[in-house]
């Protein structure tokens, strides 16, 4: 029954990505065909600083739609299901998650949130509670294995685990969805552990490709406000109507 | 700590459907303008029995973008969190769903699965846990409160809500999509939960719009096979390769 | 080979649909079912003008889901298909078109460009191609079809067909889809074709759904500054960095 | 006024992709983290064909959704406004297509109909209408231009040019929207044109990631009967009811 700590691992980029967006960007204005110069330009043969403020450049006007040509495949763990629930809402993207019907959760990992770990009472009480909630599992898992429901037996006993349960998930997205995922969910007003989440993969993404993301982050970096309203601001920048 | 019980409400679907979807295949092979004769056709100047016949036999070879049109909306209740983490990986469909983080899940309802109500035993365990889990959001609810967690209490205390803890959730499908989810959750091989759902679901809009629900439900009925192999079939319909 | 004028009939509207919005909107933070209070939500029981403002406030906020539950169906006439190559760049929509492969299209209709029609040297020269093009095409369809291409010649001969010929099209969207519309097509940057498509599209859903469509049109209206650049401007109002 | 002819060239996929997307199957099965595993496995610690088979089975029922992960990007010179018409209606996809707005398109190329092609008089009238779109263009794009049109006289004169007219495009889709456009688009009754670059496309994507598009195509191909129905079928396999 341990707790289980976040990690983030990149599996996957689109190659060559700064150039595949200039190339992107630069077919929408330009006579002649990109695919002719693609490789040169991999090579340098429009020096890649230039490439970085013609993307700039562009993406300062708003016009983003060059970017998607660039997706990342994320493997995340140590995440409980509360978080892949919000995750998953997020439709431009592609999720392949572990499934409780189909994997064992004897003996479960679990998330345990901060405010809970740094309450002695809380920590003790929640911690129990998991023990509990393994062992519940258990015994349903034996009597509906032993009452003829086989394999199914998972399916069933799993509406005893709770949101803190570790869930596994790999999953893709498209630079335009990551930069709108990062909006949202690296905002303060965002629940901690995707937030914290969120965090983690932008610092992936800004180390591969700096010229999308060093700005990406929640609204109110690039808005210069905040756009939640007073009621829920967490401050850091003043209201639209402040 | 009631056990709760599934409802699916209709609460709007696009109105003059079959004619709306009859009008839109016809603007694809038709030289004049459909918007003008839209009205008439609703009346019954092309007999419905006649719309009918046409949007049928253009169904029948494959070709389903026009029904696209055509959106259902409905809100659901009694439903568990594990069936709502299937369905909101749906994408072509838009979710409003009920918040454990804004919403007090004190002595919540939960969705007990016919498997464990059958097994006096386990029904007996199933019961208690819900009941410990109650109590358990309860005494952390009270302490991150007092400990100045103020309203995010509700936010880390559900970290042990169970599954089974009910959620409600308003949602809208095109009936492309529609077909799509009931291909996949009419299936025996779907989960019990999400099954029941799709074939309540399939009820209602089987009603409102026979003419492209009379067909669904899960592949093989379409098919005359069933393409899960023969490792996951339920026997009802051969294998393709069987 | 008549001049045509744009025609934009709304074919239909997802009912009660302020009602939805908010019923949707509710039941994020309510503990009740709004399945249940719906129908009497749609007479008035929570009156109209407090949900109406209920909506106003949470769409300030930028939380926009919940109006996606709202779609609308329009059908176009008098557009060209330079008009429908962009249109059919919204990916969150539903499109049948009229089939230039199946629809024959001896003496199409065209659209005439207003910078084209209020000069008369290049007026005489556009229209004058468009009978030479209409001509072209006839001779090319009745080649074609001598040789034995049947059908399939109008496939062929439409190759000749300018941007100009008209175009018929349906096509759906949901609120959230034509907010994003309407900011990129009513902005004076847009072509001025798509542009006056927007406006009327706009005029019709904002008398039918004011509560969603009131502060709708290009994105400068909302940010109180013009994000395209000094570059592109139209000069209404001040860039960004301006 | 020259001729052109199709080019299709790959200017990026997703790296490593075959045991992504097994990586992505094993994670929805597997207790352990394949982010932990996932180098070892691309050096072969799980032999290749074995990742092979085991997406192949996996496949062979239907399940799709991993194999999302992997990406392809496309540039395309060659083709005609008629073609990228038709493939930007593909909306699990990514575009970036060169503006007839911006780009001048005096002198353009064109796409020649391989039946027009072929019949003497058919390719003169089809020859000659082309050069006067081409004369057209130039003195619409003249006249607008003195008349103090400026750079919007390319965004007025192109109302004369032809589908014919040829276009150069970017573009993105993953594996399973690939799988989908080849079974729509390599189909006998697919126009000529796009079914060309389907094939071509095919092609490329088969040799790079032959375990997913071993066995894409049309329909018929996979489902061993035609769905089009008698009055479509090009014959080659009997229709469904046949």
């Amino acid at each position: 029954m341990p707790v289980t700590a976040l990690k983030v691992e990149l599996l996957a980029m689109t190659p060559d990505a700064m150039t595949l967006i200039y190339a992107a960007f630069r077919q929408c204005y330009a006579k002649g065909f990109v695919g002719k110069d693609f490789k040169k330009w991999v090579k340098g043969e429009v020096p890649l600083e230039q490439q970085k403020q013609f993307i700039e450049n562009i993406l300062a006007s708003g016009h983003q739609s060059p970017i998607e040509h660039v997706s990342f495949t994320f493997a995340v763990e140590g995440v409980s299901r509360a978080l892949t629930h919000q995750l998953v809402r997020h439709r431009i993207a592609s999720y392949s998650q572990q499934s409780q019907r189909y994997v064992d959760a004897k003996d479960f990992c679990y998330i345990l949130p901060p405010a809970i770990a740094k309450n002695e009472e809380a920590k003790a009480i929640f911690e129990e509670f998991m023990t509990q909630a393994a062992e519940t599992y258990a015994k349903l898992q034996a009597i509906l294995e032993d009452s003829g429901r086989g394999k199914k037996a998972n399916e069933d006993a799993r509406y005893v685990l709770p949101n803190a349960c570790e869930s596994k998930i790999v999953f893709t997205m498209n630079c335009r969805s990551l930069l709108n995922f990062f909006e949202l969910r690296c905002c303060n007003r965002a629940q901690w552990e995707i937030r914290n989440m969120a965090w983690k993969m932008l610092k992936l993404v800004r180390e591969k490709l700096p010229v999308v993301f060093n700005l990406a982050g929640p609204k109110c970096e690039r808005l210069g406000y905040c756009p939640e309203g007073e009621k829920f601001s967490c401050g850091k920048y003043p209201c639209k109507l402040g």
